[in-house]
């Protein structure tokens, strides 16, 4: 233990997230060290991951968004807590932070031995926000939420647009939805959730548009028309315009790294700030932890931002031991692995995703299933989708989605799992996991995921893209005829359902390039292996089948 | 792909489970063998898991449970399914199998190139079942399934007896009881399910006697009672005597190892027939998968019998391609991960338990953690009891078992994939988990876990045996005021609330052997960490704290 005599004075600027934690954990590790914590807000440890859902009355008391206060650090961990101090700088030859109490309104100066810097990120402001309207916000600290709060009760808005089709726009959209309000969400990109490709962000769209939500994809803010100092409209990028009587800006992040900047503390490539495994920077009496600090990509094996709270939350707690006793374990690496719910709908992801791998020219292949989430026999069972991406070479994981009602934390926390360990599809065949059949089936759709990849990788048969150009191929359609009905083939196609194929394959052509499509490629799959086996030389099946190949936005044929 | 002139004859014993996969799997390798499935009952691909949930209505049709009919694998697959044939003897050198069809009361035989063996397991029958009662069941079959349902339907049972509590018993119980039966669970060993340690199956007993149902552990059926053909009473070892109207029995379960004795194939030390990693037998003709074949533990590193679905049904897809290619991905290690809905609790668990590491003297340390299954902010947060078993030198995670409302199945998952890799309790602390808040918490159930772990193993400080005998040490108590009313302390404990620790401190004896406790083991980590910082030389954490010390059965002083 470091300084019995002269106790060790730890400094954290930052007391969310990963600087609590890191104030807590340094307590536990050094009993004698000084411990002060400095928050520029009004409180500490609040849950920012709650906000959402406390404007729609689903976590219905403020104070339950208030995970801990100034006093339970005080009493329990005897850390000093200064509420509405601001860190301006950091002498790094003196040891010293300075800033200001905006309490007091005086200036503080303090002398560090360690210091945690911990000061997040925060919400970007694009240029229509310039001037402040009463009824625009931004939604990312407790008093924000009060504002929001406020507006509601006062103004009872019945409009509403959000800005940002990200985790905290979704949120909202949905608990706006539940106040009864009608609400139009604005995303510049071509689909909402950007951690998901389009195919399966177009389910996560289907269920806002069910639940009455306008989208407005592919359009950005121009901007706000207002009236007498409140928003009344939006006018989108080619003009159309959206009333509305309340409006949440959540478009994107920014991570604040000024003060560790200006102390010349090393800024990666990322734009975060530079850190070792136990989260020192380039000063190793300063450490950095949470949103603004680069942590290890698990895939990519470099440093990137992935400003979300759990990585912030273990970083904090390797910083906390590292700082009170000079060794702690490392932090692991990150794999972005994050998780929606979305009215009825939840979405997760893992790892990179397609748009990623083709961005970074990392040869990737796919594999899309449905499958229940329990045995199909139990009452209740839900459809889930998986969308597995890995390598040909080797068959390693390179990331995942998931959507589905139910199971879909399981599924994609069961990947993230593996994918610390570098697993491959091979490794997901071979999991042995829990089954009874409220929970599951023998064959768990992760198992069914990797065993659709596995048939990819061994050519038994290969899969193809699910966007392909099917002109020029023999379409081979093994679905049943009331399918059909529901969901018609694709132009040319030969229709043979799966059970007549054995009777009557010799109809086709055995020498065409062929494609074999069902509903989701568990029968084509099948068919396909069936005409490989009597000597069909090209035969691929349609990866994800045609529930998928409906959701993207290149197969005109299919596009609703 | 063998035998494209002379199709390869593969031929299956058994038409369940492991059998039906390894049939539709070695179709999808090989389009023009000859595939036999031979099946002495009259069903095959049945959810033998499901049979509980229809006895009670919750699956209400019976239909449901036919997962494939012999039609489907005729037309789907080209398999001949031969049901009501049992195959009663292999001749290994002519390459033939011979039986009675018992639809035609004809014998056959016939002839295989490769062979694949699923005879599968079947209920043992203790001496008290030797005489038929007309109300006394096993559940393993359909047909078996049908007499209780008879049963059920003709004589309106109001008293049941359910005899051996593991997961089928319960099950079982749980639908009886869902009947509105009073019902007795009769169990030999002195808690319920196996697979727990005994403090965390008193959850699960706690469950059970909170939904009426009467518990009579340690205690084996001596005799039944029957009058004119009807179970009227048990009688248990000690004199006891039950009545109950049904009868059912579930008393472990035999390997069906005769057929493959019989035609001298190796049966491993277990007692299961010996297979490679692509299920060969002895004969690399004959495969074998299912209840009968040993698979690989993935904790022991060695043959074992593993009686589960998912695993059988993953030999089955194995075995299927290698019969059909001669080449496979190979089967991967079992660890037993198993899980089981009672009532409103649902308790998992997979690798080693406590009892088994003791018997086997395998060196573990044990970490025992209470948490919500998601953000104790968002509403409907139910808690979670995590035991992690994990060895002391590296810290590799030898077993789990996890018992709660809601989130087990996914704790389990996570922890049977971490244990795939043979990972730590330093990876679990790692691992990159999806957090929002209705589905985990910054920090999951299963890194706090870890976290005690570590601070175990890095003597941050030592765990305390939750059983231990406190008698000798100065126990110090730092729960709250309300806590101890509700569940007083040990005796001779020192009561200092955690947030009074830092300033009462010196209240204590820092000389001597110190435990601290609280609720669940917290409280008292921070406390016992603020003591090994001021120079108490000797303290301990009680593992669990009261919450897990309560449900053992050593500690006198808190038995309730």
């Amino acid at each position: 233990m470091i300084g019995r005599e002269e106790p060790l004075r730890i400094v954290i600027v930052g007391g969310v997230a990963g600087g609590a934690t890191a104030a807590a954990r340094a307590r536990r590790c050094n009993a004698t060290a000084t411990i002060t914590m400095l928050e520029k807000g009004p409180a500490v440890s609040f849950a920012n991951c709650g906000l959402p859902y406390h404007v729609g009355g689903e976590i219905a008391e403020r104070k339950k968004l208030l995970v801990a206060t100034p006093e339970l650090f005080r009493d329990r961990f005897q850390v000093d807590v200064r509420t509405q101090c601001e860190v301006q700088s950091i002498d790094r030859s003196a040891r010293t932070v300075s800033g200001i109490d905006h309490g007091s309104g005086q200036p503080f100066m303090l002398p560090y031995d360690r210091l945690i810097v911990s000061t997040g990120s925060e919400p970007l402001r694009p240029p229509f926000m310039a001037t402040p309207l009463s009824n625009m916000f931004q939604l990312w600290t407790l008093p924000d939420l009060d504002h929001v709060m406020a507006c509601i009760q006062q103004m009872s808005p019945r409009k509403a647009v959000v800005v940002g089709a990200g985790f905290v726009g979704l949120e909202v959209v949905e608990q706006l939805e539940r106040l009864g309000m009608q609400v139009t969400l604005v995303e510049r990109g071509d689909h909402v959730l950007k951690p998901l490709d389009s195919e399966l962000a177009t389910l996560i769209e289907h269920e806002l548009t069910a639940h009455g939500v306008q989208l407005a994809l592919g359009s950005g803010v121009e901007q706000v028309i207002s009236e007498a100092g409140r928003a009344v409209a939006v006018e989108l990028t080619g003009g159309r315009r959206i009333e509305c009587d309340l409006l949440i800006v959540g478009a994107g992040v920014r991570s604040r790294t000024e003060l560790a900047k200006a102390a010349g503390l090393t800024i990666g490539q990322s734009g975060g700030v530079a850190v070792n495994e136990f989260m020192q920077t380039s000063d190793p009496l300063i450490y950095a932890v949470g949103d603004m600090t680069e942590v290890r990509h698990g895939v990519l094996d470099k440093p990137q931002r992935i400003p979300l709270a759990g990585p912030a939350n273990r970083a904090g707690r390797v910083a906390g031991a590292h700082a009170a006793t000079g060794h702690s374990s490392p932090a692991g690496n990150v794999l972005g692995t994050s998780i929606v719910r979305v009215f009825d709908l939840v979405a997760a992801a893992t790892g990179l995703n397609e748009r990623t791998c083709v961005a970074l020219g990392i040869d990737h292949h796919i594999a899309t299933i449905q499958a229940n989430d329990h045995a199909g026999y139990y009452p209740g069972a839900k459809e889930l989708t998986i969308k597995l991406i890995y390598a040909p070479e080797d068959g390693r994981i390179l990331g995942a989605q998931v959507v589905g009602q139910a199971g879909v934390d399981k599924r994609i926390d069961v990947i993230a799992t593996l994918m610390h360990f570098k697993g491959t599809v091979h490794d997901l065949a071979q999991l042995d996991l829990a089954y009874a059949p409220p929970f599951g089936s023998a064959k768990d759709p992760v198992h069914m995921a990797a065993f659709v990849a596995q048939n990819d990788l061994q050519n038994y048969p290969r899969l193809a893209d699910t966007a392909i150009d099917l002109s020029g191929y023999q379409v081979v359609d093994v679905r049943s005829n009331a399918e059909l009905e529901r969901l018609p083939a694709v132009a040319g196609a030969r229709h043979i359902p799966i059970d007549h194929l054995g009777q009557r394959w010799q109809e086709l052509d055995p020498l065409a390039p062929t494609v074999v499509i069902c509903h989701s490629g568990k029968r084509a799959h099948i068919g396909a292996c069936w005409l490989a086996g009597q000597g069909f030389q090209q035969v691929q099946n349609l990866n994800g089948g045609m529930s998928i190949r409906r959701l993207c936005p290149t197969t005109n044929e299919t596009r609703q």
